[in-house]
């Protein structure tokens, strides 16, 4: 289908859109045609109140007592995130990164794994994490494939859910029980998903995964990642990182290492409660609002981005059917690092680069509006032909 | 020697001491006597402006273009950190939890030392150090001694600077050399000596170190810990945990793992900004008061607090020579939880208990008045009378 180029169409699907109102709950969401959010979310108005509450009343005032009520955190916010992960509750902790999570559910796949001393990662997934696969290899005497087709030897098989690059989303179920026919187990990325699809990790019989919370989950710059575990593998599952956060009971200063009967055994050092406090504003933003209706927003403002692109000549490697999307859409021009940097110095479009041929346009249901997506086509359209 | 018990001498010592302009730099200094700085030290007053900033301007606002401003803190605020520590330029980054660092250090140090496959750590060593060494124990193959003395076989060494028990410092450069002589490589845990005690890691030629900025540093609850590495040990280092931020060029997307040639090598995952920023700001206030006039004002409020107790006939742990002892003084008793609880309820005192029979006294020199010390005591000798 090719869209009318009459803005004014852009004005009317955000007249429509259930969500509008969401984006009054973000601070300053005028300023720029912001297509960024998949790399940094922006600013949630009550995260700006948490921290102040949590900087005077709970650190300055409250001192040493409030670890009362911040032990429990990472644990808790996890909770929170859980129903948009379709996870169950003691299946989701928030800490650390995503590269510490995922080094850490590595390892601890690798040793179910067993005999199979494989890992699979795609050649072209995100760096960190063929880092992290390289890094548990070296120590645990694995190789490494690129090859996550032909499973036959291997045991851990490490994926994106979506592409960073096109917004191409893997069959979650499907993909799961290949490997596991195949003898694998798969541990997920699920850093550009998280937030903007509707992922059903529990019934879809995911293992393992993990995933930031800095992108569609606006929980800040940096901000911790989550791990998720199926429950019935939590009580049996091992990893290295042992801190005392992870331990069954953490003040018990004289015992050794007895790790924590629930999801808190990937704890590790004392977490970020600064972090922590913005991170779980920004779930429990995404949580008040839906993911069913932000996930059907996504395919929307993709969709319509799409037929933006067509209309405008603009050529795009993300998938045509809604279904097997994300939410961003890419475009692929070899131009791309130049008509980026235009973008912003000229229009006050902020789109995003990926080496060597991408822009990158992030549209992130709770602030992006239609008619930001129009206007940031619109530029990128007209830079193009310049 | 026996302390006056007047109380006109601590008012007096606050009026000599050069540093008490320091605590109009914190907030609300008024409503509790806290001598728990060393478990968590109070909140500046430019962290809350520094934080306010952060949110509204660089992340409301700037965006994802903050990144530009971002990118390099971990090593910048490492930077600012290395002075207090005795460091260069260049052998300090800030960045994650103290256990992560250990780990990371744990196995660069197991891989240096070859055949040597044995660590020891103190088996009353702090609990997460210890998880640590076992957790990297695990998974090197290597078997974990208590014994410290004697290092045969020893390959590495974990070990606390300040015993978080006693306030007892080991020999920095004395243990060090001892160390090497017999062959093993020390990872020195600063935690409860960084930013209280005058420590020149570089000149007494500490191999490795790690330290949380949470207590002394007052870099907030959870805050990033810090990692130091002798200058000429960094290019040869080479530790498991591997992320982007650790890679040499981040933002080349297609490369396989090339760790970055600097202290940097350390990263691993997106670090929080919000945790670094505020972190930052209880380190500048550190460097800025001077790490020698803090240990200086260390010894005399840590030696007022022994003759304190001596004069009121309470039994502390923490060795007398002030050259040999931390930021807190550990008063011993059997009904110390109790007294710890009573403290708090009935006389605004916060200290700290310490499992089992320990009322620990955190002293954090530019928060902590020679009246605090005073009132706290007082309180503690009337509540062992009751």
């Amino acid at each position: 289908m090719t869209a009318s180029l009459d803005r004014a169409v852009a004005v009317r699907l955000d007249a429509e859109d259930p969500l509008a109102p969401y984006r009054r709950e973000f601070v300053d969401t005028s300023t720029a045609v912001y297509l960024d959010g998949n790399s940094l979310g922006r600013l949630p108005q009550r995260t700006v109140a948490r921290l102040e509450h949590v900087l005077r009343d709970e650190w300055g005032d409250g001192l040493i007592r409030s670890w009362d009520r911040w032990l429990d955190m990472p644990r808790r916010v996890g909770d929170r995130l859980a129903p948009v992960l379709g996870a169950r509750a003691g299946e989701v902790v928030v800490h650390d990164s995503t590269s510490v999570n995922l080094y850490q559910l590595v390892h601890a796949a690798v040793t179910l794994a067993g005999d199979r001393r494989v890992i699979a990662v795609d050649r072209y997934d995100f760096p960190s994490d063929r880092f992290v696969v390289e890094g548990v290899a070296s120590v645990r005497g694995c190789t490494v494939t690129h090859d996550i087709e032909r499973l036959d030897e291997v045991g851990v098989v490490v994926r994106s859910l979506v592409d960073y690059r096109t917004g191409a989303v893997a069959d979650l179920a499907a993909e799961t029980a290949r490997a596991r026919a195949a003898g694998a187990i798969v541990v997920w990325d699920l850093s550009h998903a998280a937030g903007v699809l509707e992922v059903r990790l529990h019934d879809d019989g995911v293992d393992f995964a993990v995933g930031c919370t800095y992108k569609f989950l606006n929980g800040g710059p940096g901000a911790p990642a989550f791990s998720y575990v199926r429950d019935d593998l939590i009580s049996s599952l091992d990893q290295p990182l042992r801190g005392w956060f992870g331990q069954r009971d953490q003040f018990a200063m004289d015992d050794g290492w007895e790790p924590h009967g629930g999801i808190e055994r990937l704890l590790v050092g004392t977490p970020s409660i600064l972090a922590l406090a913005a991170a779980e504003e920004g779930i429990a933003l995404t949580a008040a609002a839906g993911i069913d209706r932000i996930a059907a927003k996504a395919r929307r403002l993709t969709g319509y981005a799409i037929d933006l692109c067509d209309a405008w000549g603009l050529v795009t490697c993300t998938p045509r059917d809604a279904a097997r999307r994300g939410g961003h859409v890419s475009v692929v021009h070899p131009d791309a690092r130049r008509l980026v940097a235009a973008l912003v110095e000229r229009h006050g479009v902020v789109p995003d680069y990926r080496d060597h041929d991408i822009v990158r346009l992030g549209l992130s249901p709770l602030t992006t509006s239609f008619v930001d997506v129009y206007d940031g086509l619109a530029a990128l359209a007209s830079e193009v032909r310049r």
